[in-house]
């Protein structure tokens, strides 16, 4: 029962289909991994991924989607790096550790280059137990762009309903929000995030951005750093990870198996529904420090009544075959998280731990 | 038997071990990509794959070496980025297609900073047959770095011994020509190759650079561009691609376990005269274009005397079973790679081949 932040939990069948070719990729006698980039053995796989993800999400004719390398923390870089110009501005929306970091690094380019960042609106007051409403932020209607974080893995902060900040660009940090339920992709000019939470391991970066945006990107960086250049390669401007994009086709395979998007939803919906319920039942020894509105379905974070307490929590837990519990580093408590390969089962346990343990040291 | 450019060929118990072990490694249960990055079953495999480069290699305890996304084509950018401040210049040796290719990033970020690039030597007009040596090359003794490519993959150059180009920091792109031979790694101020020639699989850039010239990279860069903040964070500064270091750690295993870089370097250059003695056998035939002293072990290059023919022999061929003869599509003719995972007997096959095909059609 693995409930880890990122890299996460994978569906069973999308690693045993991985295991069975792993030495015999389409009966080539060789591992995907040894085939070219350039081969029609990897570029059916590549062109899968990349049919599976936009039919899955419905994403409309007019937006690219690329797999990049380096994680979301490289898009916190190249975001301002290819729409942030000199005398330029962009807004940022922060509610949480995530949105704070890619707000760091755009500043860092906007000193380096004569523009402005700006923070539109920030949660920091509550210490992120909440996100910030498109009417409360201070909008710059001439921004480059406007950033945001659809969830924020580390404080269990998310956006119930997908919000619009003016009239400016949106673009979006969806990492660990991403792919779990149907959205409409239309109203935003980026999307991006890590494989690692919902749709394949570390080391696969999916973007996915209107073409007229991309357009706009500056042309005197480096290519490498040019959202076009990679578009207009179809992710193959330099060596792709090849393996890693095969794993996130077995995944897309998964879900589309198992009935789509409508049906994953579902299932993290009740997975969600079961653990706050436990939370819940037993207020007076758990508590979740999130509002309930802001509560995030991907990672439900609470605290016990005292750390030795989420100490034993999580040596019991670990005793019961249950890993990935422990709150990250920085904010400490407990952390579930409930991306979609794992199972309502591994959730319901959970919960009957968390009776027992609270009915034991309550 | 696989003589692809890259991806390229993995040993084969790297890749069961792979196999065995991908829905439970460690007897957790798990795979190991679907570890936290930060927990210690994950950490003992990072250190691991660190450790064993760091032995195999001699790297000398000033230097870092770190594990890196997007290739040697990020590299490319990476490097002038953190170098090449305003007013500053750098040398660039051009030997081939990748190191046009890592001056053109490096003169874009020049452009954008008010630096310079200088070539400082360049075979173009030999068609890239031949390395440039220190004595023709016109260094700026002030240089930020003098940038060169050990081995050039598409026109199958590669330096013999290891040159030095003046006194500026010497930055080395060895992608191709990456621990097949002991090195002696002291001299270089940075190495860097992507991982999917010799030592795994794509998705993975190596980096190895003496600390002290990470410290001179600028500061105000976003933290994912600098080097510095990778060495500091032990390359866990964001998710890794946990997977592909893994694997990266199954081939060092192989190589040490076979006796380390000297008995791999004898395997590559019996591979290598093996390839060429067939080349020159018939050499009425077969036209190897490079420059005798400049032949790569790498990466063998070759022409027939007409295209029909070459076409002729990559379907044969293909039909023996070997795959990735094909020259890379800017050049045409036939490439044979012959990195580490290369068995002998496949090459002593294809020279089989190669006499059978001429006697039948020269």
């Amino acid at each position: 029962m693995n409930f880890n932040a990122g890299p996460a939990t994978l569906p069973l069948p999308a690693l045993e289909r991985a295991r069975n070719e792993l030495l015999d990729f389409a009966g080539s006698g060789m591992s995907v991994m040894e085939h070219s980039h350039r081969g029609k053995e990897y570029e059916a796989v590549h062109d899968e991924a990349l049919r599976l993800l936009r039919d899955l999400l419905a994403v409309p004719k007019d937006h690219e989607i690329l797999f990049l390398q380096g994680g979301a923390s490289m898009q916190f870089a190249e975001v301002p790096m290819n729409f942030l110009g000199s005398g330029g501005s962009a807004d940022y929306v922060v509610t949480g550790a995530w949105g704070e970091k890619a707000h760091e690094e755009a500043a860092a380019w906007a000193a380096m280059t004569g523009a402005r960042v700006r923070i539109a609106a920030s949660t920091k007051e509550s210490k992120y137990t909440r996100v910030a409403t498109p009417a409360e932020a201070d909008l710059d209607g001439k921004a480059a762009y406007v950033h945001w974080t659809s969830n924020e893995t580390i404080h269990g902060v998310q956006y119930a309903d997908v919000p619009r900040f003016g009239s400016a660009p949106q673009v979006c940090d969806m990492s660990s929000d991403f792919l779990w339920r149907k959205i409409d992709v239309a109203p935003f000019s980026m999307i991006y995030g890590g494989a690692q939470k919902n749709i394949g391991p570390s080391g696969v970066t999916v973007v996915i951005a209107r073409r007229e945006f991309i357009d706009r990107g500056r042309r005197d960086l480096p290519s490498i750093l040019q959202y076009r250049a990679h578009a207009e390669a179809k992710s193959l401007l330099n060596t792709p990870p090849t393996f890693g994009i095969y794993l996130v086709r077995n995944v897309l395979e998964w879900i589309r198996d198992l009935g789509g998007l409508d049906v994953i939803e579902r299932r993290n919906r009740e997975k969600a529904a079961a653990l706050y319920a436990a939370i819940d039942a037993d207020a007076g020894f758990y508590r979740a420090p999130v509002e309930r509105g802001s509560r995030s379905v991907m990672n439900v974070v609470f605290r016990l009544p005292n750390e030795a307490l989420e100490k034993q929590f999580l040596g019991e837990s670990k005793k019961q075959g249950m890993v990935g519990l422990k709150g990250h580093r920085s904010v400490g408590g407990i952390r579930v998280s409930l991306y979609n390969a794992v199972e309502l089962e591994w959730v319901e346990e959970l919960a009957r731990f968390m009776k027992d343990f609270a009915k034991r040291n309550g």
